[in-house]
This record gives structure tokens, C-alpha cells and sequence, in this order.
């Protein structure tokens, strides 16, 4: 029967006005959605690469492993094979698996910004090492500075679907390593409270870069306690070595409690095989191999399996971010680690294109849509990376943000209830006013089911036109600015501040 | 062992050219590719929303029922309710799903174009009536003409991943009703040996507009035996009534065997209910009333199972086409439509954008990747389409048909064999030369398994910015004149072409 006293009174335009004042301070589609609704692969496809990813630890094995790890390995049972290699048996790599760590939190400095990382949560941050930045004014990459880090890092503050800030740009004005790593840190302290992420180029570097995080959090071992910052590293070079380099940076970061993102970014048909499930059997050993070097020295130590299948165009044979391949690959690469129970890590929407165009918007969304929806727990890259990562730029983070949205809404996917199935809401409207606008029923379900753009035109074509045809580039530019002109966050109190500056080469 | 013969001789230099030269020819994403990857709907949530489609249709039913159609409805065994909406038992709805064309072939004129519809292969191809086209001079939408309907339609026949063409825009200089379906027929007749769509204003008109499909077959009764034209329709208008003049195309159609998209365009909020869940049970229950209405005329006739769930934006009540609401919600119907055994069609890649530009870069891809990787058999609108379907491009055309690649891609997944996964591959890389570069094992899966995109742009910034830092719009806009200036086809032989010029008012 009719319920013609859940409509609200009144005509179109008190409908609009309703309707429009009722736009929603509620996010329908905040990060932290599940995912796993797509499965690129068959349950027995997923079988098939992960028997031969251990088949591969258990037979071909790790090469340049590094001497001290080596002697570790082997005491626990790992074994050299007659080329010497490094093999870790099924069951010795099962092992490690069932003790590595399968849910950690992620902290912020802010603990409004900590999230657990595990099972099929989906959350997009940054990631990236870009050398050159699309500068703001000129439309034009230049070399990345650390100013243009600082940017970023207060850019992303202000942007929902970042979940945690990795450096996304290297400051190629401080030529000076040590130095390059402490400025890095030290931007992200000061423009975010955000959990955060980024490299060191030597395992000495971590251990003073450490202090100043607890010089931030004010006293020593303070960071141990909850550390907001994870080292992006790669402890396995592609194919099947390890690398000494990064097993220093990894041992020192196990010592001062720094989560570890080991990340596998092995590029098809160049650093491992050109079939794409060759290239996630390789890649998803090669992780393993990484993450046995973690397990080994601290089981249950918190690391994210971040297996990255990166593809290179045959053309050129240089790395392209963008395409079918990609973003499948990665999407993969999520449901192989959430099937291993592991935290996953993979990449997303690592356009080519250098202009704010079609064309990245396209390659940005099917990888972001592909990794999500598979359930990837840290979707890094997805925002502000360029120019097949070289570049970065501020107007990718905020369009970026807004489709992440878009990708979480379509993850929360479509809860199905009684309630929400309305067979009684539609009989009332069928024999009652013959439309929905209006209702209650509606209303709510538009401020609690759709997420509403702010930088997407959703004009007509002549009110587009009448206001001067604007391109999204355009519109994001102008957001960007406005962010930068006026969020100016200073997380750093100035004792803590001042404290760094007296003991570290502070260049902003 | 190392299978060093398997590696080409020569440095960087002359692998570099060797897989220059190896670009393939062949597509490795045709369309046709097989979906179903992704579920965005648990089989649990699939049973209630067809459970409830089927609840609304025998308890709810349907109203403004055209007389002809009643008599016949009831003595099949339909029934009127106390409101005298006419309801179909859920016995009676599964028989006659039972009995509805599962698979058929949409024929081209040529039938290289020809291909099958049904199970979850996945085609795109074009849809929509825009009545403004963006300018390809001027960048600003104007009135869509006969002559861009040409032009769009000439485009269209060189774009692989458009597999049909149905008319995307109308020719709004042409006042007479009659001609303008009389000249939008005649236009996708000269333009294109694909199978095509259109939409006929009256059932009056689709006999004479058949006859003239039978001139250009060569003569009486040739269409009916490779129809090759299928009729856009929608019996059913929102919510849960038939239209007495679709109801009269239709019938017409089935009297001259035009196969029968049957869409169901429902508009969330406004002509059906906000909740996702809820607008999927109607919507689903209206397609299946416009399938009664076909299947109770003649069982089996091909009817393709449109449900395109649209979304409005709360603020305006406008529709929109972009978003992560109406890309679900398009792939969920899809999956109801699997389910059920029908015949899939659904929409996607209506971006809301005005401009060739990020925000419908994103937008389309969104859609089309879920739709996609849904497996819906035919997924209209997604080429071309811009400002909520109210305009087409030409540049949208290009872009649109390689953003389609990726997705084809996407959707034929990962091959997972012995020969693919290729343990003995990397063995022999890992112990040999130490890449996979070159190797006839990555240049054969290099060509085979990746697409290269023709339009995207994937130069370094420098170059990028040496070569005047263009746009996707304005790479696409390039495409799209050369195609135009180049593409002439006339498909009507000057026989056919007199005899149609004679008894029609041809204004092209």
C-alpha cells in the first residue's frame, strides 16, 4: 500500500533544494574497503604459480647471497644446491610463511591515521622515487627538488584516499647521500601525521634517521613503540639474487624496528620471463626469498609482500607502467599473497603518459580498479606517479584521489538485505507517486550510497562551454595551488625541531 | 642447464632492433574474450535480488499494459492483481527464461563482422542518441547532423574493439521523424559492413526501413535470413510499466525478424529505488517483463537482456554516467543476466566529461574494465559517448578503442601451463646469460601475449616535451581527421544505392 507520509511535500524544486542541501559530510567509500570480489585466477592457476614459485626456491635457488645471511640460512636449514645456490626446501619456505607476520598496524603519528594492514583491506598510497616533477606553472618536468618533496608531502596530507605518504619524488638538489636521506625524512615529518614510507641508501643512514624520528616523537626509543615509517626496499635483485646492499639496509632496519615493504619489481621479458605466469612464479619465489631473509633473522617481523610485476614495452625495452598487462599482473600478485595469507603489496597506476590527459586518467583507473577490486592490502604508486614513474606531479594526486574514490565505492560493492532490496519501497512508489525522487527511502540511501565528485564536471555541455570549457588538468591545477597556498602544516613542534637542526644538515 | 642456443647473438643494440622489428601483427586481444573473473555479487546476494525480481513480477506486476499484449499474457497464464497490474507466476517466468534465445549470432553484412552472442564472451561496441557532437574543429559541442552521423559511422568501421556499431548520435536536422530513421539506417548502410543498431520512432517505420536493408541484400526476404540490424527498444518504462509505442515497434520488429535489444534504463532515485540492491531487483524484473513481452509473441526470439541500471547525481537529479555506483552496478546486472543464461547487455564508459580529458579518461575505463571482467556479452555506449550521453566525439572513438585493447586484455587473463609458467625458462636465464632479454622464448610471449598501444604516449619527459608536449585529445583528434580524410567507404552497391535513392528521401 501507499506510504505517501515518507514522501516529503512539496514540488521539483523544493525536491532539488532538498535534495541538494543534503549532500553528504560522510564518506560512503573511505579507504579500508575488502576486496577480493575479482579473481584474475582460478583457484587452480593460483596453485599451479605458487608450486612453482617453491619449486623454483627449491631447485634453482638465490644467487650473491651475502655471507653472513648465508650462514644464517643454512643453519636453519636452508641448503646450497650444486651450483651453490641458495635453496630454501617446501617445507622450510611453508614454515616461514606460517610464522610471518599476517596482519600489523600501520601507525600515523597521528593515531586517527593508523590502519591494520592484512586480509582483503584495500588502501592506496604513494610509492615512487620520480626524478623529475610536472612543475605546476610550465606544464613541463624538471628535476625533482626537496621543496617539491615538501610539497607533495603537504598535498597529500590534505587527500583522503592517500593513505599513508611513501616520498614520492627524490630531491635531486642535495647531492650528498646521507644527507638526501635525512631531508627526505625530515619533510615527511614536517607535512604529515600520516603513517609514511622511504629508503635509505645505506644501512648506516638508519640508524641516525631513526633518532630523529624519536627526537620527533620526543625521546628515544619512541619510534620502536610505534613506528610510522616504513623502509621501501628491495632485498632481492631480479632474477633470484639477493643484494648485498639492501640485506645491510634490512638488517639495520630489523634492529630499529622499521616495518619492511619488500618490494619485487622484476620487469617481464626482462628480468624474468615475458609469460605472465612465468613472471608471477618468478617473482612471487623471489618475494618469498625476501621474506625469508626477514623471517629468518626475526620471525613474525612485520613486512609487506609487495610482489610489483612490472612489464617493459618490446618496442623499447623500457619499463611502461600502463596497460592490460600491468594491471592484471599486479591484481595477481594480490590475490597469490592474500592466498598465502601474507599482507600484499603491488602497484597501480603508474601512467606513461606525461600530460594531465586522457591517457593517464585511462591508464590510472583500469590498474587502480584491478588491484582493488582483487584485494590488494597496499596499492602503492597509485597517486601522483607520471611518466612511467619517472615523473610526478601535484594535479595526478588530487585526480588521483577522487577516482580512488571511485575505486573504493566499487569495492564496498552492493550490500544486499532486505532492507536494502525494497521490495516494500517499491510497491509503495509503483502504486503510490510513481517516482522515487523525493523519499526518504531515497534521500538516505543517496547520502549513504554515492560518493559526489568535486573536481568532475558534471555540467551540461552548454554550461561547460559558458564557463570557459574546462579541462580537468586545468581544475586540478587550481585545486593543487589552493591546497599549497594555504595548508602549511608544521607537525614538528619547535623544540623537536630545533633539537634536529642542531644535530642533522637541514636544508628547508 | 643453460640453453644459450636459445638466445639471439648480438649486443643491446641489435636486440633492441630485432624486437622493433618484432611488433606483432596479430592482436593478442581480440574481441571475444572470454569474462567472469569478476563477481561483484556473492551467489547468496545474486539468489535475493532475482528472488525479489521475480517476487515483484508476480506480486507487484506490471502496468499501462497494451490490451493486444494482456489477452495474450493471460491466456499464457498471466494474471491481473487486485490493482489489475498484470503479474507473472514465478512458474510461469522460468519457463519462459527457459525458453528464451540463450545464444545467437549478430550478423554482419560481411561475416567477417559476424559473431556469437551469449555465455560470457565480452564485446563493446557503440550505443546512445546524442544530440551534440564535440566539434573536432572548435572543441565545443554543437547539434549533431546526419553528416556526423555519417562521419561517426565511417570512424567507427576502422575501430577494432567497436564490434558493432549502433548509432550514437541523432541527426537533429532532419525535422520528419520517418526520414530521419529512414536516413539514419541509410547511413550505417553506406558506412559500415558491421553489425549495426538503430532505433525506430514508430512501428510503422520498420517495415519500409527493412525493405530497404533488403535492397542493399539484394533483394525480398534477405535480411531476415542474416539480420544484421538489431533494434534498441524499451518495452518496459520505469517503473514497472509497458509503452503502448515501444510495444508497437516491437511487434513490428518480430514480424521482420529484427533481433531485439531490450533495454531497461531505470534511473536510481528517481524511476527506481536508490539502493543499489533495490534497483537491481526492479531492474531486473522490468528486463524480464520486456523479455515476457517478446518470448510470449514467439519463444526463442533473440532478444538481447538489457539491464542498464543508471544513477542520477543527488544534487541536480541529472543523470550521470561516471562513477564507481554505475560501474558496479552495471557489472553486478551483468552477472544477474549470466545467471540467469541470457544474453548480457549492459552500459559502460558514459563519461560525464565534456573535455577529452583525465576525468573521462578515468571514468570510461572504470566502467569498462568492471563490465568487462563481469563478462557481459554486449556492453553498449562505450564508445565514443561523452556529457552523460548527451554528446559524442570522434577523439572519444580513438581513445576509446585502445583504452578497449587494455581491457580485452585484461579479460583474457593469465594462461597458466607448464610451457608458461616456464620453471626450465628461468632455470636456463637464472644459470645462463642472467636476462631474459632476446631470448626467442620473451620475444615469441612478447609478441603473442602483450598489446602496444598506438596512441599513448610512452616517451621519456624530455622527449615528450622536445616533441611539444601534446595531449591525448590532440594526439586522438589527429587520428580521427586522418581517418575521415582517408576512410570512404560505400558499402551500397550504385544498384542498390538508385533503388533506395528512388523510393526514399535520402538527404545524404
Amino acid at each position: 500500500m501507499a506510504q505517501t507520509g515518507s514522501y516529503r511535500a512539496g514540488g521539483r524544486a523544493s525536491r532539488i533544494a532538498a535534495r541538494t542541501a543534503s549532500v553528504p559530510e560522510i564518506n560512503p567509500c573511505p579507504p579500508g574497503q575488502i576486496g577480493g570480489r575479482y579473481r584474475p585466477l582460478t583457484s587452480a592457476a593460483v596453485k599451479d604459480i605458487t608450486d612453482t614459485a617453491l619449486r623454483i626456491l627449491g631447485e634453482i635457488g638465490m644467487g650473491e647471497v651475502p655471507k653472513a645471511f648465508q650462514t644464517l640460512a643454512v643453519s636453519k636449514g636452508a641448503f646450497l644446491n650444486d651450483q651453490a645456490r641458495l635453496c630454501f626446501s617446501r617445507q622450510m619456505m611453508e614454515d616461514i610463511i606460517d610464522g610471518a607476520a599476517k596482519r600489523f598496524v600501520y601507525f600515523g603519528r597521528d593515531p586517527k591515521h593508523d590502519f591494520e594492514i592484512g586480509g582483503e583491506r584495500v588502501y592506496f598510497g604513494s610509492g615512487g622515487a620520480a626524478v623529475q616533477t610536472l612543475d605546476l606553472d610550465t606544464g613541463i618536468y624538471r628535476p625533482s627538488t626537496l621543496r617539491d618533496l615538501a610539497d607533495f608531502t603537504r598535498l597529500a596530507d590534505t587527500l583522503e584516499n592517500v593513505s599513508w605518504f611513501t616520498r614520492c619524488c627524490v630531491a635531486t638538489d642535495i647531492p650528498d647521500n646521507f644527507d638526501l636521506d635525512v631531508n627526505t625524512a625530515y619533510a615527511l615529518l614536517r607535512g604529515t601525521m600520516k603513517p609514511v614510507g622511504t629508503s635509505f641508501m645505506h644501512g648506516k643512514h638508519v640508524g641516525p634517521i631513526v633518532d630523529m624520528f624519536d627526537i620527533a616523537l620526543g625521546g628515544e626509543g619512541k619510534f620502536a613503540e610505534r613506528p610510522f615509517c616504513q623502509v621501501h626496499i628491495s632485498p632481492v635483485i631480479s632474477p633470484l639474487r639477493y643484494g648485498e646492499d639492501a640485506f645491510d639496509v634490512t638488517t639495520a632496519c630489523i634492529k630499529r624496528r622499521v616495518p619492511i615493504n619488500a618490494v619485487v619489481a622484476a620487469q617481464s621479458g626482462a628480468t624474468a620471463p615475458a609469460t605472465l605466469a612465468g613472471m608471477l612464479a618468478q617473482t612471487t619465489a623471489e618475494t618469498l626469498a625476501a621474506l625469508a631473509l626477514v623471517n629468518l633473522y626475526e620471525p613474525g617481523y612485520p613486512v609487506i609482500f609487495s610482489n610489483w610485476p612490472l612489464v617493459i614495452d618490446l618496442r623499447t625495452g623500457a619499463f611502461c607502467g600502463g596497460g592490460g598487462e600491468i594491471s592484471i599482473l599486479n591484481a595477481a600478485a594480490a590475490q597469490i599473497s592474500n592466498h598465502l595469507g601474507l599482507p600484499s603489496g603491488v602497484a597501480s597506476s603508474m601512467a606513461d603518459a606525461k600530460a594531465v590527459d586522457a591517457q593517464m586518467g585511462a591508464e590510472k583507473a583500469m590498474s587502480a580498479v584491478a588491484t582493488g577490486l582483487a584485494g590488494a592490502n597496499m596499492i602503492y604508486e597509485s597517486s601522483g606517479m607520471m611518466a612511467s614513474l619517472l615523473g610526478a606531479s601535484f594535479e595526478a594526486f588530487i585526480l588521483d584521489n577522487e577516482m580512488l574514490s571511485h575505486v573504493h565505492r566499487m569495492i564496498r560493492g552492493i550490500e544486499v538485505t532486505e532492507e536494502t532490496l525494497g521490495f516494500e519501497a517499491i510497491r509503495a512508489t509503483v502504486t503510490g507517486e510513481g517516482h522515487f525522487l523525493g523519499s526518504s527511502h531515497t534521500i538516505d540511501a543517496m547520502q549513504r550510497d554515492y560518493f559526489y565528485p568535486s573536481i568532475a564536471d558534471r555540467n551540461e555541455p552548454r554550461t561547460w562551454a559558458e564557463i570557459g570549457a574546462p579541462q580537468a588538468w586545468s581544475a586540478a591545477r587550481k585545486k593543487a595551488a589552493s591546497i599549497l597556498a594555504s595548508h602549511h602544516p608544521d607537525y614538528l613542534s619547535s623544540k623537536a625541531d630545533r633539537v634536529i637542526r642542531e644535530r642533522y644538515n637541514i636544508l628547508m
